[in-house]
């Protein structure tokens, strides 16, 4: 930093060649904060305090201070430092891939002739990759995966989603109601950026499940819409309240709430929503005129007896007028989640219900300035819509995989949840889906004297000490939302068996340890 | 659409069930128009009249309503309508593979590698093939590119697109000042996000060419910043002016011009700036202390005898103090143009040179809840970034493929220049560089006054016309911005040789003919 006589000397020599325009903004401009005088002298154009207060507030905890930690600790461990662990365990993130988990086979040798065409001719692929990568090439511009594709993704596959929803719900949907996205997020943020519109002077407000994941709360912070918080029911395995719903949109005083989140399966919270929930949600967005968004990207992931996905979709279809042709609903998929846990290849969707005609033309026009979605995301994504079928070449491989990662995670979900129930001070719920357990701890009184005294807030003093003394990363429940005085963490279900029991040892051990010295 | 008692009943119905929340917010808004009494009787929760009016106001004409019209025109063909014409030609979008264009086969052997890593030992690539994808999976999750990685990016590519711009312009680059993005528009938008704050009660303004490339435009509309015009010179190749810069900076009254935008080489008007051009532009932008965006997509084609590429930061860097290390930089690159044409993919990078440490962690932060750019977009990226060198085994197919890329783009950019330039009522700049030519055309009063007669812009009716009549869709001068008065049209010189030899043939007779038909 240059000293502040220094600061003053290049403001000075830059106010002489004639800045006005800018510094008259900045000095006109409120300022929060006495210190920010040396800012304002400061000779950058673009500073925290002239930037976009929306991201300057923005948090995304899941790769927030804890994982830039992590991702330290890992490069002080390749220098060879000591420390009482040998490897940064990453339990933060949803990234099967990363945790070991094997990609399908079929997904990729479709993509390895999509992106080399050669190879369709050349390499012993079985019949149905070799049909499928030459589908995918027709419905490509020049038939390169290097081409544009339409905004909202090949119409080939886009039909393909459709024809996978309606085998899913045992209703149609139209293929031009279809948007292939970049991820799911890509698309959830699309659609909350169309109520960004200050109605009657108040900000446009978003009902969201709290815990939620911070998606959510990162993009509204960052369209500058209203974040309007109704908990989930802990005691009730987290399902949604409609008493609490209707607390929720009452509380809401300074904002128009206009739409409702929902997260099913559950993240962070892992519960599986029963199709009576569903209904109850149907029927209180539409009695309060709000847009519906349906997050169902863990749809795949569904392991607790007596659960079922019900998509928001198909029991809107069935609960008949007036819900079924007047409820707006989007819903949201992703190749990241379910047994393909495509994270890297960057491929979503999304399905318009009941949306005003003009209103789905101005998405689709906002989406065409951004081009379109990656076309090897894409390409992923049609094998997921439309997999191998029964007597296809790559079916019993492809069903055989996919029914390896689902019921390996099956295992997996049960094994965290006993083993935090087995300790003491741990409350989890059955992780019923999804890919996390979020349980609850009892935080001692000494710890939380201790996180105050250190700055931070108790689960996230809890998660740095548990992260610097075992290499364990997992994200604090504040980062998702919780009851005030209550406590959290998640972790995801994605170590593979051997090292994610190591890891709830470990954990075990941190957690007496830390009691101990906070007794 | 349902009848007017029909809405009302609808309406009836849901305000019984309690739908008080939403429609005081509906009620309470401003109602632009008279008419709106009807829509504010509709049942959907959001429509036109209460969405994000940036997203309506937001207009991308590259992918507008002639390409829209051009589709459907397609679909005509393909069930046999009958046509003047067999094809589309789409001279819209700056898509070389979708235009015929070969992948160049070291990218894509690689990306094969990666996809499916059984390859690397199972087929015959060269070695420098398996060694760069052995490396890619290095650097990735688990040694899968379904993996997400760090949101900038992998650590080893950032470092080789560092490597590359040191090669580029004799500098150092800083690794960690690299962002890897989803392509340049994702980098673009995210620093033009940066700037939304209304200091002082102004929005944000920034500079921007004219005519320019409509993500500018766009994303600027979306964000709700102001758009602030500096005419390039078309008497001088397109070039900008000093004074000109001076005049639309101080002509902009309602905003803080906080960013100017420079295109170079230009999209639509291909012109390679000069060094002392470049020089002008960072000594205006240092004296106003804006934030400069220096889109250098198309920094490897460059054609005219007597242009070259200098980069934004090599001159920076060359300028000496106070430039060097006070103006806030962000340059932009892709693997969409170049000699590469990989759209499909969505790879690209940002450099930021001399942003202020904490505005460049928010944005970091901001990027974060994207999660990271595609991963197969990223290897593809590496590629560019660091392509073959003389002596290793893929070094003489790749410069071959590069340089007959590149030589064929040579000969169609004088191509089309030369042509539209023997045409009557046409005037065309060389095309220095970039992919696409844009001339004026002499528009005689008649079709000026069937424009009006039709509700459309005169280039806009010319470029319907020539549509309907021919295939030919190119994108009218309107969607980039042009001097009041005059008339251009953006056309890509991406055709194949023979396909743009016959497309210049029909242009010609086609503008006779509209010539003759409104003299």
């Amino acid at each position: 930093m240059p000293t502040m006589s220094g600061l003053k000397m290049i403001k000075h020599s830059r106010l002489l060649a004639g800045a006005a325009v800018r510094l008259d903004a900045v000095c006109s401009a409120p300022l929060p904060r006495n210190h920010l005088i040396q800012h304002r002298m400061a000779s950058k154009a673009i500073t925290l305090e002239n930037i976009n207060p929306n991201i300057v507030k923005l948090e995304y905890a899941v790769r927030g201070p804890l994982v830039i930690r992590a991702a330290e600790i890992e490069k002080e461990l390749e220098k060879g430092a000591k420390k009482p662990f040998k490897r940064v365990i990453k339990a933060n993130i949803g990234d099967a891939h990363a945790m070991g988990q094997k990609p399908i086979t079929f997904i990729r040798q479709v993509l390895a002739c999509v992106s080399l065409p050669e190879l369709i001719d050349t390499y012993d692929f079985p019949s149905d990759v070799k049909k499928r990568a030459r589908e995918i090439l027709e419905g490509c511009g020049g038939q390169s995966v290097g081409s544009y594709t339409a905004s909202h993704g090949i119409e080939l596959i886009r039909r393909h989603v459709a024809e996978y929803i309606e085998r899913r719900d045992g209703h149609p949907a139209k293929w031009d109601d279809i948007v292939l996205t970049g991820g799911a997020s890509n698309g959830i943020k699309n659609v909350l950026q169309l109520l960004c519109n200050d109605l009657g002077g108040k900000p446009s407000g978003v009902l969201i499940p709290i815990p939620q994941y911070p998606l959510y709360s990162a993009s509204l912070a960052e369209y500058g819409l209203t974040q309007v918080g109704y908990y989930l029911d802990e005691d009730n395995a987290w399902a949604l309240d409609e008493a609490e719903l209707e607390r929720a949109l009452k509380s809401a005083k300074d904002c128009n709430v206009r739409a409702i989140a929902v997260i099913n399966p559950g993240n962070p919270t892992g519960q599986v929503l029963t199709r009576s929930n569903i209904e109850t949600i149907i029927k209180f967005a539409h009695r309060h005129n709000l847009l519906l968004l349906a997050d169902e990207v863990y749809q795949d992931n569904v392991y607790a007896e007596g659960s079922k996905f019900f998509s928001f979709k198909k029991v809107l279809r069935e609960l008949g007028a007036p819900y079924t042709n007047e409820l707006e609903l989007a819903s949201f998929m992703s190749i990241s989640k379910g047994y393909m846990g495509e994270c890297g290849l960057r491929g979503g969707w999304m399905e318009l219900v009941n949306f005003d005609k003009a209103v789905q033309a101005n998405l689709y026009k906002c989406i065409s300035a951004m081009l379109c979605p990656t076309v090897l995301g894409q390409s992923a994504l049609d094998l997921v819509a439309k997999p191998p079928s029964k007597g296809e070449p790559s079916y019993e491989l492809w069903i055989k995989e996919k029914t390896a990662v689902l019921d390996s995670l099956n295992k997996r979900a049960k094994m965290i949840a006993d083993t935090f129930n087995s300790m003491q001070g741990f409350k989890c719920n059955v992780v019923q889906g999804a890919m996390y357990a979020f349980p609850s701890i009892d935080m001692p009184p000494k710890a939380i004297e201790a996180a105050k005294a250190a700055g931070k807030a108790p689960d996230v003093y809890y998660a740095f000490k548990l992260l610097e003394e075992t290499g364990i990363c997992i994200v604090p429940g504040s980062g998702f939302g919780q009851r005030p005085g209550t406590f959290h963490f998640r972790t995801t279900i994605l170590p593979q068996p051997a090292l994610l029991q190591e890891m709830l040892d470990i954990f075990k051990n941190f957690h007496e340890k830390f009691t101990k010295e906070h007794a």
